[in-house]
């Protein structure tokens, strides 16, 4: 193999896909829809997910203010919209109305579910030590969300750019990790 | 649609899917190579990657003892090789001979390079302070590597229990995310 120097400010196009998720927030009356791609499980049992959200954003407001939040998963079927969410902000506009994705209440906290989304996970923060330094929430799944009628969902992975990844075969190996 | 409870300790299957990694290391004249999922981006220049190390691994103790690694990206041709290095201890085995796979050396790091990745990403370890609590490295990446005549590279995400989901189409949008 013959390689090439990749340029260190591209690395995130590499590492970053994994689903991209909607997150949802409310607080003082306000809702939003964001986009989001930078985060990682932490933790099987209860379920642990680091994520980093950008102070620029109008969610970050609302997740710091509620101290929770659903994450939503879509489908190949939602890009253009998970698209245009990560295109506006909410201070500007209700998403949920602009592009015509159903708020339904959550079982545990108060941001809404989206509908159209194959699974959702209704969180709350488990730890805000590293919001200052890092933009990085640690935040515990609670209730978790699926529709059993989407066997093989085809979730998009950013790949920077307007590119997305979506999701093709799954192949089987004798793996022993969880 | 119709939505049933999903079990909390199956929301990992969700969320994890970024692209299945390899990670290596170097300490006390030993090397290993370790299968990671749970990995996201932190920030873009430096480009910082947060991951979740298990205590079990061996290259948990190479990694803490040299605070260098490299993050290698197999494709879906190396699946069966990922799967072999995720079933094994490095503390018995040496991976690279045991799996014909070729460690190069690295410019800015001691742990070597698999050369048969399309991509490696050069490591040091940024922020250590929630190892002991998380079992949290973030690491900053000080060299990439790619291999340009890989076009279209089908990586992997693990799914769980042996399940990986490869890399299908590619589709653009209209995003303004970097």
């Amino acid at each position: 193999m013959s390689k090439r120097s990749f340029p260190l400010p591209e690395v995130y196009r590499l590492l970053e896909p994994g689903p991209v998720v909607l997150v949802t927030t409310a607080a003082k009356g306000e809702t939003d829809i964001m986009a989001m791609s930078w985060h990682m499980m932490m933790e099987f049992e209860p379920p642990l997910v680091g994520c980093i959200v950008s102070g620029r954003n109008h969610s970050f407001d609302l997740l710091r203010a509620s101290k929770e939040c659903v994450i939503n998963i879509p489908t190949v079927e939602l890009a253009p919209k998970v698209v245009r969410c990560g295109n506006t902000s909410g201070r500007r506009v209700d998403k949920f109305e602009r592009f015509g994705l159903a708020p339904v209440a959550s079982s545990r906290v108060g941001a809404p579910r989206i509908e159209e989304c194959y699974a959702n996970l209704e969180c709350r923060i488990a730890d805000a030590r590293w919001v200052d330094r890092y933009n990085m929430f640690v935040l515990e799944v609670v209730k978790a969300w699926i529709d059993p009628s989407v066997k093989k969902p085809r979730t998009i992975h950013h790949a920077g750019r307007g590119a997305f990844v979506v999701d093709g075969e799954t192949i089987r190996l004798r793996s022993k990790a969880k």
